[in-house]
C-alpha cells in the first residue's frame, strides 16, 4: 500500500487582500479550497498588527490541513501589489500602507516561515484563471476585471506580463477619449477606461444620459446619485432602453479598446472578471460587436471573448493562492 | 598555438527584405557586416525565382567568408512576416506574395541547407537593437519604427512578444483619433496611429495645414503634393514655424501613444527607429513631453526616449542577422 511521502506539501495559502476584507483559503493543487478563514483588513494601524492578526486567524485552519509543514508557500494578491519587490505600494484604501511601500510578502514569510509571493489583484485573477480557470493550456490572454475600477492582467508567452519595474497591465488607465471632454479619473488624469467602463463608471453614465435627456426609464425612480450599475442591469434585464444603452456604450468602448490591445499582445482570449460581467449578454454582446468592427484585419474573428470560469466567492483567493504555486 | 575549431560556425546571414530591395549581409556575433551584396526584390513574378536570384547572389560572399559550413543560419526581416510559420503572408508591395502565404524561411533553407528564421521587419530592428544595439542588456523595450508606415517590437522579459497567432506588435494601428475625424488608414480603418506619425502622414498634417490656414511658410514654395517629411524636418530646420509645429503635432501624438503602451507593458525604453529618427530633437522633445505629461503617475520619469544606435544603412541587415542568431 502507498504511504503518503510525509515531504510532500500538497497546499498553498492564498490571501485575496480587499480594502474591506482579507479571505484567506488552504487550497490544493487542483483549486479545491480546504478551508478558509476571514479578518477586517482596515481594523489596523501598522502593517505589524495587521500580520500577527492574520497569523492568529490562520493558526486553526494551517492545524486543520495537518500543520505548516503541509504548506508549500503563500500566494498574496493585492491592491498596488508589486510583484518584483514583494511588496503594497501607496495603496489609498489601505490604512497600513496608504502613504509608503510596506513589504507585505517579507513580512508574512518572517511570520509563517514559508514563501511568500505578491502581486495585484488583477495578476492574482488571470494567475488563478491559467492554472485552475478558463485559461488553462492558453499562453497569450489579457483578464480584465470590471468592479469599482478596471483592471488587467496580461499573460504573453505563459508569462505574466510585469513589465520592467512590476507594474505592466494597467489597461484600466490607456485614454479612451483624448481632451478636454474626456471624464476625470481617480488616477489624476482623464479619459481612461476605468472612468467608463468600470461599475462606477456605469454609474456615471446612467447620471449623464438622465440629466442629458428626457426619457423615460425606470431608473428615474431613483436617487440619481445612488444607482448602481447593478440597478442599471437590473433595469435593462426589464427592458428599460435606457438602461440597455447605457451597457451598449459601456461594451462598446471595452471592444474598441480591447481592438488596441490585439494590436499590442494579439492574445488568443479576452476574459472578463468581476461583479459586471454578471450582466452577461447585456456587456459581453457589444464588447464582441465593437471588437470585430474596430480591430485589425488580421486579428479579426481570431480572439474568444470569455467569461471568468472561477466562482465568484472564491475567485480571489484562488487566483492569490495560484501565485504561491509559481513560486 | 591556439587552432580555430573547424567545426565553429561564426557567420550568420541577414536579409533586409524590402518592397524594392533585398540586401544581403554575412554577420559575425560583434554585428561586423563581413560582406553583403543585394538583389531587386520585386523583378520575380514566382518565389522560387527569387529565392533562386537570392543564392546565386549569395555564393560569391558566402565563398568569400569561407563556405556555407562557417554559416550557422540566416535572419529575414520582411514586410508582413510571421515568426511562428516563417511565411510572408499577404504582403501588398511584394509581387510574389501579394496574394497568398509564402514559406520563405523553408524555401531558402531547402536551399542553402542551414536553419532559416523570418519575423516582420520591425521585430527584427528589435532584436537588432537588442543584440547590436541601445536595448543590450534590456529586458522589457519597444522599438517604433517611423518610416513610411509606423511599425513596432516589443519586448517583454526579454523575449519578442509574437502573441497567439505570430501577428502581435501592430502599434502603428492603435486608434488614436476615434470617431469621424479620424484620418483613413491604410488598413482600411480611420484614426490610427501610422496616419499621423508616419513620414506620409506627416506630409499629410503639411498639407492639412497649409490648405487650412494662410500661415505663410517655406513649404508654400513646394507642390503640396510632393512636400515629404524631409522637406518639413527642413524646413523647421531653417526656422519655419508652420514645420516645427507640423513636428510638434507628430511628436505629442506619439508621446501620447507612448504614454498607453506603458500602461500596458511598462517598458524601460521606447527606442524610435527609422528615417524620420533623423529630425533629431525636432521629434524626440514632443515625444518625452507628451509622455511625461499623459503617462500614469507610477511610470513617470521612469522610460528613456532614445534613438536607434544602430547604423541607417546597415540596420536593417543586422536586425535580420540577429534572428538568425536567436535560433
Amino acid at each position: 500500500m502507498e504511504q503518503q511521502n510525509p515531504n510532500i506539501k500538497p497546499y498553498v495559502i492564498g490571501l485575496d487582500l480587499g480594502g474591506t476584507n482579507s479571505v484567506f483559503g488552504i487550497v490544493d493543487a487542483r483549486g479545491e479550497i480546504k478551508a478558509t478563514t476571514a479578518i477586517k483588513t482596515g481594523g489596523y494601524e501598522k502593517v505589524g498588527d495587521y500580520v500577527k492578526a492574520s497569523v492568529e486567524a490562520l493558526q486553526p485552519v494551517i492545524e486543520q490541513v495537518g500543520g505548516i509543514e503541509k504548506i508549500k508557500a503563500m500566494g498574496i494578491g493585492a491592491p498596488n501589489g508589486n510583484y518584483y519587490n514583494g511588496t503594497i505600494e501607496f495603496a489609498p484604501n489601505l490604512p497600513w500602507a496608504h502613504d509608503g511601500v510596506v513589504p507585505l510578502a517579507k513580512l508574512f514569510s518572517d511570520a509563517l516561515g514559508i514563501p511568500v509571493a505578491l502581486t495585484n489583484d488583477a495578476n492574482a485573477a488571470a494567475i488563478g484563471e491559467m492554472v485552475y480557470g478558463v485559461a488553462r493550456g492558453m499562453k497569450n490572454f489579457i483578464v480584465i476585471t470590471l468592479g469599482t475600477g478596471v483592471g488587467s492582467g496580461i499573460v504573453v508567452n505563459g508569462q505574466l506580463l510585469y513589465g520592467h519595474d512590476g507594474f505592466a497591465g494597467e489597461l484600466g488607465h490607456v485614454t479612451m477619449v483624448r481632451g478636454e471632454e474626456g471624464r476625470a479619473c481617480g488616477c489624476g488624469r482623464t479619459g481612461c477606461l476605468e472612468c467608463y467602463c468600470s461599475a462606477t463608471g456605469v454609474a456615471r453614465t446612467a447620471r449623464e444620459l438622465l440629466s442629458k435627456t428626457n426619457r423615460p426609464s425606470l431608473l428615474r425612480e431613483m436617487d440619481p446619485d445612488k444607482i448602481t450599475s447593478l440597478d442599471v442591469s437590473i433595469a435593462a434585464g426589464k427592458g428599460d432602453e435606457l438602461a440597455k444603452e447605457i451597457y451598449e456604450f459601456t461594451g462598446k468602448m471595452l471592444g474598441e479598446a480591447c481592438a488596441d490591445f490585439a494590436a499590442f499582445s494579439s492574445p488568443e482570449a479576452f476574459i472578463f472578471f468581476g461583479g459586471m460581467v454578471k450582466a452577461g449578454e447585456l456587456i459581453m454582446k457589444p464588447i464582441r460587436e465593437a471588437y470585430e468592427a474596430h480591430v485589425l484585419k488580421i486579428f479579426k474573428g481570431k480572439a474568444q471573448f470569455l467569461v471568468s470560469g472561477l466562482d465568484g466567492a472564491s475567485a480571489a483567493v484562488l487566483g492569490a493562492s495560484a501565485v504561491g504555486w509559481e513560486i
